[in-house]
């Protein structure tokens, strides 16, 4: 793929981010994006191969957003572009710019370099194809507010058992300043980082993509808890409500 | 090693291309290097390390073939480079193109880096050593076509349990345009490409680099028949013969 | 950290050395620095994040040292550096060369590229904070030389099992030519290279980095020999001393 890319544009400068999204697992790498595409300077232009239905029907596509410009699958990989309003999405079908033989198992290299390749060397997103409306998305659950708590779920768990949840910094933040985190029927602490918990310890942190985690320090939350994609997160606050702590002196 | 590059020429440009070989699988590097480097442009320098005989008597080479220069050991790893009339290869020996001390453990920083770096700043090919006749190759088998069908083998197993085999797509479209693959004993579709298997499904298809594989989906297709590296792999045509057809009419 | 840098400073070369050093592991890191700082041309700066400490009261810190810059976390990562009289170390404080928000999570994207990327375009090491005197180090054995004996100890085993020792080349070449290479109980070989030993055979060499290891050929050689960090090593001349020649002749 880099072969392809410099082959259209010899004088970019490539950035490797990562290599180790689980293969096919297209929410792990949306996840990523979410937290990678911001970090770059605008005008970067982000090529993101995770790709099960490679030279199946599915369509490639070129997503402008916030002065970035993404080219992949359209898969939902991009699902956390896509879905304001300033984003403008094209299908990649003009042949010019794509490899002249184009394989069916990789597009990276045939279709995805080549496209980023040109738009780096200023050909207008329009060009490729035309715009697509309804871009593929992958469920996005948000977090919701709701008597002071914050509810959310599991959208991920990582290859190392962490659970990555629906619920950001900011809607933590809205929450009283001591916070308990209960996830299975546990309760756990909100920590600041990983070096805060004992060995084998279960807490939740805000990760460096800004979600809530739920880690397992040394250890997979995911076993320790039983937990999975989907399952119920709450965030409280740690102070009991005066009523409950004239309970606890009465009895 | 990209130190040692540096050191020599401080301008040129690094491309990781992988750092994924199996350990000493220096037939797995032979089958990437096949697939990766025409896709670069000529004039690019190749380095490539798969060195199980690192620091013994085998030999450091230098091969310019097509525009392109590789640089690495003498151990078949530039097999499908040194069998074409117009390559020359050209032995690694003169000191001055090396680091001043020469461990015998890594070559890829104390030789084949710092000569690959002395190339691309313009030091000729024949100015590295000798040059020699007969390089180390590789058993290369290749697809032999009889009775309008194609008979091959199994040229690499990789670490998923893919049979990558001796068969190429130009091969493969010399036959009839619905062909069915054999292989112990197994009939397996053709497909396009891996969205067309169903999960754990057997099929051959042709991969990225060029040649016939067969997968399969989400399993090893090595353990799933049984089958290793020079296992018999036929193509032929999918259309069943009239006499067939009339068989099984009458039953 | 790549985004965060080219944020600073968009022209640097950015050169990936390794990302597979064993999560948390210090010291694997710190030997890691050691073989690779000495091979890039002084100027270089160097980023190195092994970091269980991130977010806790471990400082970050800037090591200036022979015309090379690393730049991390104070947790005995730069040992091999900071121990020389020329060695100058700087805590990373001063906000201005930090990104605006700081994570508890991910100090090499909020701290130490950015201090990098600064460096990098020419602010001087001791404008990110005050000059420490006695930054972390890690315990850091030497050889000593006793009675024409080379006395070491295992200082890690790395992923394959291989056991990485405090006995430099330097160190045994001060041995006679043919030595043997005592760890626990077992009298091994010095060969040059991996391709010497046969196939699960135990041996030491001088491995890249300069550093005596022991090493068993497609084998473990920590599970082998029930070895682990602290395990003695002891380097003797091989030839027999003229009295155990007689003892021997007359038993």
């Amino acid at each position: 793929m880099k072969a392809a890319i410099l082959a259209v544009a010899p004088d970019v400068r490539l950035v490797d981010v990562t290599h180790d999204i689980a293969p096919q697992d297209v929410m792990e790498g949306a996840l990523a994006l979410e937290a990678i595409v911001p970090m770059f300077p605008a005008g970067t232009v982000h090529v993101a191969v995770v790709d099960p239905g490679v030279g199946t029907t599915r369509r490639g596509i070129l997503v402008e957003v916030g002065g970035h410009v993404l080219v992949g699958p359209d898969n939902g990989l991009f699902t956390p572009f896509v879905t304001g309003a300033e984003a403008r999405v094209f299908e990649l079908r003009v042949e010019r710019y794509r490899r002249p033989v184009v394989s069916a198992t990789f597009h990276g290299r045939d279709i995805f370099g080549p496209a980023a390749a040109h738009v780096a060397r200023g050909v207008a997103a329009s060009r490729f194809g035309p715009p697509i409306a309804r871009p593929i998305t992958l469920p996005w659950p948000r977090a919701r507010s709701e008597r002071g708590r914050i509810r959310g779920e599991v959208v991920h768990v990582d290859r190392f058992g962490n659970l990555v949840t629906s619920i950001r910094d900011g809607d933590v933040a809205t929450v009283q300043d001591e916070v308990t985190v209960r996830v299975r029927g546990r309760a756990l602490r909100l920590v600041r980082t990983y070096g805060d918990l004992g060995p084998g310890a279960l807490g939740a942190l805000i990760g460096s993509g800004g979600r809530l985690e739920v880690s397992a320090r040394g250890a997979s939350a995911a076993r320790t808890l039983g937990a999975r994609r989907g399952a119920p997160v709450v965030v409280s606050p740690s102070m009991p409500t005066r009523s409950t702590k004239n309970r606890s002196r009465r009895s």
